[in-house]
């Protein structure tokens, strides 16, 4: 029974001072939204419009409310809860504060029972955003507080700083006794064949009456049905299940979810209980192993240590991670919906990809990802809100982390789906410089030993032996993404990018026509992040582009050849770091989506949920088993070998038959060569198979695309397809695909 | 006011059988050597006398004792106490269990005034010591407890495993109101001209009357006195000093020592408070840094973690640690006395050290241990009681892991000394398996961050960029120690080892006079770790002695020259770290001491504190300031270019004047000739030069040593020695002393 409330929101310049104007506001939502709203402004997604908006960060922001509540029965309770409230805040009925709170990630829940005889207005007095005293105007404003750091700038968000009632927010009535918590533990047996599962329940009254748990079965049957009194304030219940089903990531196995309910039966009345706790559990083991071989290093003295695991098992089987990175769907996450959800992340599955790191700049997101995770099998590596700072020792700093990594952890330890804890995002490198002896970390080591011991737990991502970036394709004049990435023997690629433009109709969708073409810095390109984001070229690249395919023309000539460049980036990075394995374990582009549109960026996914053509080179390099090739580089001329090398993948836990392999290669528009054929060995569950090194004189033409077809007989599935050039010394140097063939 | 307690001690082969026969024991000891002494036996650490012990380690022994105790007055109380009983035991008086307890390291603290009405015998009954089920008879027994390995055996350790009672252990009179827990914190401030003393103190009864808190300076002047009354059961108490004094180690400053000292005054009578608690108090700050430089490694993509911080930063102040690895003096710790503590770390503190890493083989030591250190400035680095095993994330590990873990960290957090906490040894390399995901280190990481959050904590060493190893001189048949060295490039060399031979007189005393010459596998040499120790040839390593020196004939001549490898390897690589100060930071070399008598070790100082020769290498090459020789190698041939490079070498916080030095070389008993003159200019304090490289052509002349030395003008103290040797083409292959000059 929850009671929704109508809001308005308001302004000022300090906190005593009340807003002059109020304005209609959308919950969850934010301040910024509202207000442009009543302002009747552009969209803030097109051209230059996030610029109207800066000023709000350092304004007072007031929600009020006439609660109107339903009449309360003898012995019930009224509840004001908010999931979810950026980012300092008061709470006042009736002009009487009731809490006042840092942090966004920890639900607020008041008994207003008492106070709501005496009047009934609510408000909410937001602070302005969290700013560190003599900080630049950038990430490092963020670095003393928990706010998610992205939104004070970075090279793909623009600097907006959303404020607001983020998550939902509701009155509820409760019954005078009532759960006040309630959670369901497991120890999953190590033959896996045996579950015992743990029902910890607290009560706010001790009276006559009894709390009956169920679990029910994936197949909705009962499991079982177990009940204790009420005549202490907690209750402790323990069931165990023989042969439970277990929950797999989806490219693995079933995603087996079982249901707890938990509820009150009061002998006093009649009555049913009002709220039914639901939990959804998934059984299943998860550790961070060491890859096979890894104990042999160091092998020389004086020795050092091995390199930290990576190697994610889940229920005893190691698990290649095949993913991305995650960036909140929206500047402003209050308006991010289950459905803004669930279709990025059945994208994510669709692609092949098993497991998203969210990145620590962003927000924690609500429950309604976590719960699409679970039931789709997607791994989520959940980072808290640390990023890219040096965040400090501090008591105060410390208060506030404590406070919001604990109410993190209880609320996502309930999923499933989420198998690795992370302290933030490159904390460990020159541009942070925290370490193993920061004290955040330390405290967050603690809590989640203390609160989820059976899930691992990292500092920071990269530790050694992983690898972040690079966010490019070409490292250097000398050498591209295909020739650096054999080199790197990393144990596990947590973040590598190639940027490409957005596609023409996404451009023409927020850049004014005016300052289309050419793209140039101090439009909107740059704003939306084509110029001047990391570095003046990034994240266009036109100069990387027009060294491989000679000058550009039109829009859509640029487009097309950034995009082939991500394309085929992307495909080398996820299959050269699968046949890395067993060191490496895991490849995780940066980044999957965005928070708007930009211009360009290393997201396979344009906002809100546009596939661009990399998001298919992604699908097609992370099927459970294909074709692979592995090429020396991607620039060829006249007079050199050749020498790509054939692979078959298999990350999958089935066996591969004996099969043959056909390797084809097409020169421009030409016709179609077989270069070499292959009969491969069965392979086990998930092992590679190296195969045969074709040999190729290229010969002496002009500039042109070539274009390699791996066929598997049988199995057109597994059949592989990529492009590299050939530079010719002819003087017409641009390669494009109108006049070429390209697959 | 303590009381003795006299006990008898006596086995059996179940704990509910009583002994058969009861021989007097002494408590602080071991079981085994109250029997040993009852049966007359031979001293343990003689030939081959240690194997009469190992049935002992099966058995149940019981203490007993009646209790003669003072008649206690009107509200007067008494107290069992135990600091330390060894391992799993059970404490019954009159036949009543009073506690169980698993674990060495938890004191033991009972009320006993209303049991001791009733009968006066007191009996503890120690279990047989721990072992895994199914381990094989090794370290890996210890791997499910926190009973210290080393005692299951090791390469210089032979098996035998002390039980019993091995702390202080009496009986105490308190008067009804105590105090139950009574510390004192204190928070310097960053330009360190300012603490805030902070008392925090508990009692067990409420009543009128106050607690008085003094604090007294270095100077024995008192500081501040403050009282609270006792009207509630805790009291805290702050005062803020301006102008501390500082406490530093002993080679940086002043170890300046407070005083607080803790009583109650009672309203109800005259009497004073039967105890007062003091607390010595040296107020420092310490951090682990990063060294200069680390941030720009690596520097390529995919781009990893920079190394993690093992500098250590006293007060600001970087510090170069030069120590040793710290092993317990004894094979049965109860026997260790204040008086050999304070011998071994006066030898170390003589030596220029100014940190021993306590083993986490071994116990964690007794108080009086730390209050040397705390008076010595000698830093601490103290790790807990696990070593080179795969410890378990069982529940019931972690369980007495946890008890003892917060034993250790509450007991050794007053002690200035202690700087940094370790998880234990070599944990994160192959032969023990244990990663950053293990529970134990997690365990240890969060109550370390709970208890003493100001003192780093390390997992284990070595980390990422800190090396162990090598333990020998010749790491190769084409590599020395000389060579191997300055290609390593670790940021702490936090092990490191170079065997000898015991001396002439040392090895008399314990290996029977038919078995001296020559040493042979299956004598005491093999049991006292000449042989197949850690391999074959370990720790004698003749084989490397002979390549050398050739064929030995004497003892005397073996002993010499190993102890010559030993001296010049471990000048080789104390020197060639502190050359490699910023990035390296650490020196500390395996071993300092031994628990008892070896045949030949990696030790510097012989059982019980005897100094080898490599003792004084070592104080010499740890000297603050002095002139330093890289050599190239050891060995050398004629027509080869010998080429040493001088340097100065300073540690110290001091400024070093301009000043000249000259090198001089000496081949065999010849003349003294000048190889080079540096007029050296001035280094500020912690810095190093590093001087021009000698040129000289070796003669070919027969086998002899080279003795190198440098000559500081007016600072004979900066002064040094080494020798090589040239390898001549002469049949007679002996290089020996005895006609040779050697300094």
């Amino acid at each position: 029974m929850m009671h929704t409330i109508d809001w308005e929101v308001g302004w000022s310049d300090n906190e005593h001072e009340p807003p002059s104007r109020w304005v209609p506001a959308v919950v969850p939502g934010a301040v910024q939204l509202d207000w442009a709203k009543a302002e009747h402004w552009d969209d803030h997604t097109y051209g230059e419009n996030w610029r109207q908006y800066g000023w709000m960060e350092d304004k007072y922001w007031t929600y009020r409310a006439r609660l109107h509540h339903p009449t309360l029965s003898e012995g019930e309770r009224l509840f004001f809860i908010s999931r979810g409230i950026d980012y300092h805040f008061t709470i006042r009925l009736n002009g009487i504060e009731l809490i006042r709170q840092e942090g966004m990630f920890t639900p607020v829940e008041l008994d207003i029972t008492d106070q709501i005889h005496k009047g009934t207005e609510i408000e909410i007095v937001i602070e302005p955003a969290p700013k560190r005293v003599d900080a630049p105007i950038s990430r490092s404003q963020a670095d003393n507080s928990c706010k998610p750091a992205v939104s004070y700038g970075w090279d793909w968000h623009p600097r907006l700083i959303p404020l607001g009632i983020w998550d939902d927010t509701y009155l509820v009535i409760r019954p005078n006794t009532h759960i006040i918590a309630c959670e369901v533990f497991y120890d999953l047996n190590d033959t896996m064949d045996q579950v015992e599962v743990n029902l910890k329940a607290s009560f706010n009254h001790v009276v006559s009456g009894e709390l009956i748990w169920k679990l029910i079965a994936p197949n909705h049957e009962t499991v079982f049905e177990r009940s204790c009194d009420l005549s202490s304030n907690t209750c402790t219940l323990n069931f165990s299940i023989d042969q439970p089903e277990l929950w797999w990531p989806h490219d693995h196995g079933e995603q087996s979810l079982y249901t707890s309910e938990v509820y009150i039966k009061s002998s006093l009345d009649s009555q049913p209980s009002a709220e039914r706790y639901r939990q959804r559990i998934g059984f299943r083991k998860v550790r961070l192993v060491m890859h096979e071989g890894a104990w042999k290093e160091p092998s020389s003295f004086p020795k050092s240590r091995s390199n930290p695991p990576i190697t994610l098992e889940i229920n005893g089987r190691n698990i290649f991670c095949k993913g991305t990175n995650w960036v909140h769907p929206s500047i402003f996450p209050g308006t991010i919906t289950t459905e803004n959800y669930r279709v990025l992340l059945d994208l994510a599955k669709a692609a092949n990809m098993n497991m998203l790191r969210i990145w620590g700049g962003g927000i924690v997101n609500k429950e309604s990802f976590f719960e699409h995770c679970d039931e789709m099998g997607l791994m989520v590596w959940q980072e808290f809100p640390l990023a890219c700072n040096l965040y400090p020792d501090s008591p105060a700093y410390l208060k506030v982390l404590d406070q919001e990594s604990r109410s993190i952890i209880t609320r996502l330890r309930k999923h499933t789906s989420v198998v690795l804890w992370c302290g933030g995002n490159e904390l460990f490198n020159a541009w942070s410089r925290m370490t193993d002896q920061s004290l955040p970390l330390r405290l967050l080591n603690a809590n989640c030993y203390e609160l989820d011991p059976k899930t691992p737990f990292i500092m920071t991502s990269p530790l050694d032996g992983m690898g972040h970036g690079h966010y490019m394709f070409q490292y250097s004049p000398t050498e591209d993404v295909l020739q650096a990435m054999p080199k790197a023997q990393n144990t596990a690629y947590t973040e590598f990018g190639v940027p490409s433009p957005s596609s023409v109709e996404q451009l023409k969708s927020f850049i004014p026509l005016d300052e289309l073409f050419p793209p140039k810095p101090g439009t909107s390109w740059e704003s939306h992040h084509a110029f001047n984001a990391l570095s003046e070229n990034m994240w266009l690249m036109a100069d990387q582009i027009e060294h491989y395919f000679g000058p550009y023309e039109t829009l859509e000539q640029l487009v097309e050849c950034g995009q082939l460049l991500q394309s085929e980036g992307y495909k080398c990075i996820y299959e050269e770091a699968r046949r890395q394995k067993p060191r490496c374990s895991m490849a995780l582009n940066w980044c999957y989506n965005e928070p708007w549109p930009t211009a360009a960026n290393n997201s396979i996914v344009s906002w809100p949920a546009k596939p661009k053509p990399s998001y298919y080179a992604v699908q097609a390099s992370c099927r459970p088993i294909l074709a692979s090739l592995r090429l020396p580089k991607f620039e060829w001329k006249a007079d050199e070998w050749f020498e790509p090398e054939l692979w078959l993948l298999n990350d999958s836990p089935n066996h591969v038959q004996t099969g043959r392999m056909e390797a084809y290669m097409t020169l421009g528009s030409g016709d179609r060569q077989l270069l070499l054929t292959w009969d491969y060995a069965s392979l086990a569950p998930n092992e590679n198979r190296r195969g045969p090194t074709a040999r190729y004189l290229i010969p002496d033409l002009d500039s042109m695309r070539i274009t390699l077809e791996l066929i598997v007989a049988d199995k057109p599935e597994w059949n592989s397809v990529y492009t590299v050039l050939l530079k010719g010394n002819d003087q017409r140097r641009r390669i494009s695909s109108s006049n070429l063939n390209f697959n």
